[in-house]
């Protein structure tokens, strides 16, 4: 049986196309309310990480935060001490590569093997199960879970070992994060100059600054409705990750840590759980 | 006869492109050297603007900043004051909003047509006759002058009345600054990561954030070379013009402002002449 | 008699300790209603800046941007045009040096004598008539002047040649505009890690980086009530006129560009009218 | 006898204090080389942390970073291990508050006594026992060892529980990097606006934004001689602490942000053993 903890907006979604693809699951989420689905579809349930890690050789964690992460494998209840040796857990939550290494330890310690697999793609990527795998361990564990992965992704990429995966994940958040400001102030300066929004959309999305993630919010942007694809408390979050890591290789990264502080002000003024685009809101004159 | 005044990097390629198509020009620059190229391949030289003013009816101006627009046009060499009554000047440089509006007054008081046609595209469009003008002023004024705009570039984009053709110029040109700005910093992060520049470059060129004037830059980036398809002292220039445009409009662009002095910084260390890619240079730890 | 136009939180302040060292003014203001204090306590009135010019040979301006500045002097009905050859214009208002000279330049056309004279300090410095100008022009015209600067201001420091008295000027209201800045981000973080407020206040305003203006924010920032003694939006400005001169002047302000849009972002947010201090307010979580 | 390990600037000169009012001490730092001059003038040499413990019942720590303080007292020669029981631990480096709790607790687990004392104030201050202290804990541990404070400062602040003292240092330390970075742009601008630099700070140190700090750093940057009473790496350091804080109680910093990235920039371009006050060295234009 696979084990899956952690069932939010990326969990969930890809643990239902494990599901489709005729696997056995069992799942655990702190709150069981959004297992409901996934039960009812056929999942098992474990009313803790202990319990999944009885119930399986083959662990995927897909959680928001670093701590949260730590709590369901190294907690009271949590799972990695109850795998079997030999056992594989495979780590797809975005967090720092110092955490990823730390992890790695823990479950060599236990003699558990471990792989990071963050992903790149958000909400729709991974009901479509088309989100790239980003993967940093050993490629033998990599190949041994590659037909899983696969029925979740698009794509598996090799990076190297163990945070090299982790390290690129937070690469391309932050070209996300960044592009993403960048086309709401060159919207919001479009409009204060009196040309349409639409035009200035259009004239961006067709030139040489176009990126596909940039035309995928598009209709977010124009109706003004942000339901989270990429909830912009996680974006910032991660963009903390980036400034870390970058502090600890001394390097300065000033653009990241605006941005990363934008973000946050956005954050701070209640825009935590809309869509990391609603940024173009939060630069938008109010009137 | 056409009259073009200003001969840089743009200004030089474009003309070419005009005599190419067999028309007779008359080209006047502040230093003579940089004309002689086209004098061996048939312009003709005037010794001031007054005088290319004498030899034309269609003038067209592609000129650094708004200063050496004015001192072209109204200074005591001025051409604005010795063309003929009903010819039409084409103002191609980029320049702010409000700076344009002048110069179509000025223009006006004096019964001459004025027209913007700021490009989208730097040297090597410039060459191949690719540049996109955004075009503000009459329409009827853009349709008499499209056959010469269309052996320049490939498109001609009406925007509307004088001054919405700098304003979407300027909106690109911020997307342009602060897309370079923030794969700079994706790459260096990457490196200081431990990741190849390559692997991490090929990531981002072909994910979610990949845009064509990233993919342009990759040689540049690869082999150090920074020679200047458009200097980052002019990128620093626009982003000034952004900001004045934006203080104007009572619109806050914090990542633009910052933007703006990371550019600024790099130019006060001595990289102004350079490609404005070179901001990953500028960026990068020295060892 | 003596010119005065400009009759705002400033202006009006100065204006009134003129009258009480008995000196005869006359007033302008673009509305009057700003006048009528003055006006029972015995000032008299000019229906235009013209009519100021008519009735005085010295004449001080204590406006809000340099646009008002232009109108005032240049406008349809400005005073320059009317001022008798060899009189006096003393401009207090905070401009740039640029622009500043420029006015220079047109006085002296009409043979009009100029005098740059802003002024350090606000609303309470007025009233008390403890203001700092600081001056630039000529020296003789200040000693001529001096006497009714001291009943305004309680020091008046020679800085050189027109531009030097609003370059010094510009300086301060930079720091000021930055350590208030830099204030409301340690409170905040004081306050977010469980310190007192009052505590943290009064650690850091005995402390090394204790400064007299930000000891006079304290009773604002406890009390949440914002009165402008110098408003929010006048300090955006200040902070556009210091970029400006930096841009102009190839000199990068990283630091100084950041605080001018985070004022701009808090007067985008309907701050604009208070204090500047109310940045604390601005940067504060909402909960 | 008294412990005292990490004699770096701070360290050394704090240990000095102790024995010059006739305390005896035992010393450790990871180069002995450090401790020579101390040795001479009558202090002990301890060849590990270990081995402070072993001979002492009150410790002090003064190092620079986290990662030194953790080594020092939970590494494999660690202090915290032998120390009797009751002992005191008295930490003066500058940490986070996060890691002074977990510190507080490893110290707890082994019934040792734990109080944060970080110190306001850099060499000079410290070479006078004019420091002072900002202490966290328990105030009864603190009026245990007021009288060894006192002989290295100048004041003992209680600020509550642990992390208090380190919440009280990080705010401190945040202003002084703000202001100095607002001090050393405004100084520039007044240069680049053509004022005399010995005017600028003059105005400057007299006015509003006078602050004693800033006084202090004049010397240094009107001869150019950055020797470190506070090296920039450390203040870069601190800042992150300061933004990591703010992370974890989710308040946005953008200018505290950006300063640490300047400051950042300024160490990755080599300055990173200088005083911080170089910020105005880094940010000045080559010519």
């Amino acid at each position: 049986m696979i084990g899956f903890i952690g069932l939010g907006i990326m969990g969930s979604r890809m643990a239902e196309n494990l599901l489709k693809s005729s696997h056995e699951i069992v799942v655990y989420n702190r709150t069981k309310e959004k297992a409901e689905d996934l039960l009812k579809k056929g999942a098992n349930w474990a009313a803790s990480p202990k319990e999944v890690a009885a119930r399986s050789t083959v662990i995927f964690t897909m959680l928001a935060v670093p701590k949260a992460v730590e709590e369901v494998a190294l907690g009271e209840e949590g799972f990695l001490g109850s795998l079997r040796e030999g056992s594989l857990w495979v780590e797809c939550s975005t967090v720092d590569p110092a955490f990823t290494r730390r992890m790695a330890a823990e479950a060599e310690k236990r003699q558990i093997r471990f792989l990071e697999a963050p992903v790149s793609g958000s909400r729709i990527p991974a009901e479509k199960a088309e989100l790239v795998f980003l993967v940093g361990g050993k490629e033998e564990d990599m190949e041994e879970v590659r037909p899983l992965l696969q029925t979740m992704g698009k794509d598996v990429l090799y990076q190297g070992e163990t945070g090299k995966g982790t390290s690129m994940k937070i690469v391309i958040n932050l070209m996300l994060a960044q592009s993403m400001a960048a086309f709401a102030e060159a919207l919001n300066l479009g409009e204060a100059l009196g040309l349409q929004k639409e035009t200035v959309m259009e004239t961006l999305l067709n030139g040489p600054t176009a990126a596909p993630m940039l035309k995928g919010k598009k209709t977010k942007i124009l109706s003004g409705e942000y339901s989270a694809d990429f909830p912009l408390r996680l974006m910032q979050k991660d963009l903390q990750l980036v400034s870390q890591a970058a502090y600890e290789h001394s390097l300065s990264m000033p653009s990241a840590n605006l941005t990363k502080e934008l973000y946050a002000l956005a954050k701070q003024q209640g825009l935590g759980e809309l869509d990391f685009s609603a940024i173009y809101q939060f630069l938008k004159p109010t009137k």
